[in-house]
């Protein structure tokens, strides 16, 4: 575990890289929201989530923030955690929001992040309490900040993925014939529970058999056979940091379209590892890997991957959209696949930061196709 | 598992009255937002939740339905479980719900469910795309259906209970002097899900030790000893619908302040249920179990419970601040909890439904302290 000590400086440069963009655009008062599926930038300041709910951090100098969620079970938790005491909890939010804000803002600026989750109703509320106040979307800044992990996110995302890598190792140990999705989906969670990583990055992702394959569905009471593609996507965390792995396993010898396929996705998947470095546009990963896949008769039904982080899904970058250049220090997960009757739903995913000349691989657990 | 037919039967019914809600709100077209923490609006009219993201329904008619998705990974099985074709998911979602908006609406009038959870700036591109649209929020009338459970949804509920007793009588004969809350934390999410429980309503709770109490915390790698107070709130779910219930175990003999403590709160539980009755005002719960608490000497930190269904925390009603009236097919859970240094952390939690009489305490597993 991280000590508190070290949380607090890493927190506290946080605090203060923000409350530099909020003064930058003449505010002097900021609003972080966060809601329950988009939580990174609010935790990002706090190292901070609630079970459940939103949350409303204001901030109002570089050591200075209050806090407000909409459950106050987890006060105690909070005040640990974030190392600052200023935090309520109340089913409706908006009038300790309100009383917050009210008493800052001298001169009526407000920098707000979270418009694109803060809800209209609370949005409307606000603006209409304080009629003078211009309010100002810094998301733009603010979520770059997250773009570049700090030694100490590295770490945590390292260790996130080590946990990660263990467990696929021991999926990889207990596959057998007769294994239901259902047992399989709850090993993975005992697993990581049991050892103690009791935040996933996301509900494991358990998909066997060959003949009907999808990108997602939930486990099913169905049993594993040989020769079945059984695909598992885990992501453990460290932290609050998010790890993304994805492995295919085949029980048995592969038949001879599950090798074709699995050996595309080898293709795509190194060539995008070689196009992964310092200065490359983030979209031409995706580009590399569709090339390969389609001269080799398949379709790349999904993007090539996204940012890893405080998320998984929606960190920056999305790798097949952004026009940005990725720098030293970006993690991302990358995650070619097929999903094809015959082969089944087959996926290798890789989570690995940018570094000064190339990429380092953090996912180590075993690529081997056969069981 | 329900079949296709019956929960169409059981769909179209849904749309059809929030049909009526939008006409009679003078509307011809109706947007219904759900938020991932607050996806039961939408999971409402289309039995289908992602598992992440947001969800945007467009209904045009009694029996028509558009939904946009921010993830298209997952669309096979949102129209399997809704019974209709017209999903799309694209990472942006404001072009797709705008595009099958303004083909809609020809008298200029949108209802609108949700906007305690649509991003703000999402219905500000929505207003400033449609500026000659008014938009009427019908939450209130929408979200009064959902009060009332159906007869299949009362099924649905048992079921979501029976799995959860289940669990719950696992744990009470796990329970030993060194096992840690990881692993116990662990063993419940297995017990779930190896049974085929793969949804929870939420994180379960595992609490031990007597001396820092707190109403809620992670679990951590203390090991369970002798005397410990030991509280597990757990919430299976089937098909959607969601349960939550409490039990606190002690491990031997319970201590005189234990005894003490989980006597008031059977006495707080028995007088809210005796009160849980058709025509009986939801706050007077609340006020009742405080009584017994306070007469005994003891504070109750939250309020007494809340509704279960779709959701549990955020379902209404709000046991505490809701001054509506109880009435038959309407589900609560209702929790007194005492958390005090020497206790621990103790809190009795049952899923009950109002009947025309009364009601009836649908978790069935047993109450008794010592294990």
């Amino acid at each position: 575990m991280i000590s508190q000590k070290v949380w607090q400086s890493e927190l506290e440069g946080r605090r203060a890289k923000v409350w530099a963009i909020i003064e930058d655009a003449g505010c002097e008062a900021g609003i972080v929201y966060g809601s329950a599926d988009q939580p990174g930038n609010f935790r990002y300041l706090t190292n901070f989530v609630p079970t459940m709910g939103e949350m409303w951090g204001i901030v109002t100098g570089p050591a200075a923030m209050k806090c407000v969620l909409n459950f106050q079970w987890e006060l105690v938790s909070a005040r640990q955690h974030s190392g600052f005491d200023d935090w309520v909890g109340e089913f409706d939010t908006l009038p300790a929001v309100l009383a917050r804000l009210e008493t800052q803002a001298p001169n009526n600026r407000v920098a707000v992040v979270g418009l694109d989750r803060m809800p209209a109703l609370a949005y409307r509320a606000i603006k209409s309490s304080l009629p003078d106040t211009t309010f100002l979307d810094i998301a733009r800044d603010f979520t770059k900040l997250r773009r570049y992990k700090s030694d100490l996110e590295l770490d945590l995302l390292r260790e996130a993925v080590r946990r990660t890598d263990e467990v696929m190792e021991a999926v990889r140990s207990e596959l057998r014939p007769g294994l239901t999705e259902y047992e399989l989906a709850a090993k993975i969670l005992y697993d990581f529970h049991s050892r103690g990583t009791t935040e996933l990055a996301f509900t494991p992702l358990v998909m066997s058999g060959n003949d009907e394959p999808v990108l997602v569905r939930d486990p099913s009471e169905r049993k594993l056979q040989m020769g079945d593609s059984i695909m598992v996507d885990i992501g453990g965390t460290y932290e609050g940091y998010q790890a993304d792995v994805t492995r295919t396993f085949v029980l048995g010898e592969p038949n001879a379209n599950q090798q074709r396929a699995w050996d595309t996705i080898l293709q795509a998947h190194s060539a995008v590892l070689k196009r992964a470095r310092p200065g490359v546009t983030c979209s031409t990963l995706h580009e590399a890997a569709v090339e390969i896949m389609e001269n080799a008769g398949y379709h790349l039904p999904h993007r090539i991957g996204h940012g890893i982080g405080l998320a998984t899904s929606f960190e920056w970058p999305s790798l097949d959209t952004e026009t940005g250049l990725l720098e030293p220090g970006m993690t991302i997960a990358i995650e070619p696949g097929i999903y094809e009757p015959g082969v089944g739903s087959m996926k290798l995913e890789d989570s690995l930061v940018i570094t000064e000349d190339g990429n380092e691989v953090l996912s180590k657990c075993s690529t081997a196709l056969e069981v």
